[in-house]
């Protein structure tokens, strides 16, 4: 991705995480990427294409955090704990992140052109950690583990209620960090 | 609450699930409701005040749903299946109020003068639930159970993901009662 790109984009996640998808304009978008909104409609067409390709975008981001997180050597445990936790933090950008990726998901409630990037975004997470529960499963056992498509979709599912449920001021990050611990615990433990 | 009262607090739950809380306008909202916009601001004062009384109200249809999905001579194992599960249905009336349910949590995470409703209204079926699982667990072990506080905070975490992901078009229905179901007997199992 070119640096001029990245930089459109995280203006237009900024803008979402501040406003909300309904509250996304082209001309605040643009201002705050400081370039032209025509350089905004030649990039991404119209407003379903900002949206399209800010959650492209998220989902970049979110795998570069996950590297970053886990370090090749870690035990997949560790690992799994890890790339799960790597979502739930205070950190300002994760923060950030998760209110746009929330928002997304949200709007794609009344915008289905946006599902189907969303559904190939969420399965390849999705994917990805039942990968790394079936290292867990199959280091701990020594066997083949069965598949964990099922427990993956509901920690990842987790993560994003947790998140929600922490940015609406129920409860502390900690606290989210705590239950997600917890399911991933429980989720292992019925393998 | 007086039939008045509860057929403009359903038109209100109608215009949030069809245009998002953002998209709510009172005019719109008033001309669904039939009544004049005059009455609406004597109901309910302002904005933030349709949408505290449009949450306290789907508050209160989803107990009366609870109460109605679950007979009195239930066994606590099924009475916790159903009173999550009554949660996920395709029926137009639950799809409109997950709807609903999810445009105000939602929209907590930018309007902070709904957390305070949000927060008290989730704590009430966060304990509901750790209060069946409590029986469920003393029921099958004959002893005092240890707090569940944690445990039912993750599966109402839960109930609210799955329903987004199937709004959004992730997943169908019947699956996300299947995640759901897999995730209480989970829990069961490792307490």
């Amino acid at each position: 991705m070119r640096e001029r790109e990245r930089h459109i984009l995280d203006a237009a996640v900024r803008v979402i995480a501040e406003d909300g998808v309904q509250g996304l304009r082209i001309g605040k978008f643009a201002a705050e990427a400081r370039v032209s909104t025509a350089l905004i409609y030649h990039y991404f067409e119209d407003r379903a294409g900002v949206l399209r390709h800010a959650l492209e975008y998220l989902d970049l981001r979110a795998a570069a955090h996950i590297e970053e997180a886990v370090p090749a050597d870690l035990c997949p445990r560790a690992a799994l704990d890890r790339m799960l936790l790597v979502e739930l933090q205070s950190a300002l950008d994760v923060r950030m992140h998760c209110i746009a990726w929330g928002e997304l998901r949200a709007s794609a409630v009344f915008a289905p052109e946006l599902r189907e990037t969303l559904r190939s975004t969420t399965g390849e997470w999705v994917d990805h950690v039942a990968d790394v529960m079936r290292e867990v499963v199959e280091t701990a056992h020594g066997s083949p583990a069965p598949d964990l498509t099922g427990a993956a979709e509901r920690l990842t599912t987790l993560v994003e209620g947790l998140s929600k449920r922490w940015l609406s001021g129920y409860c502390t990050i900690e606290r989210t960090r705590e239950l997600l611990s917890g399911a991933i615990t429980a989720e292992l433990a019925t393998i």
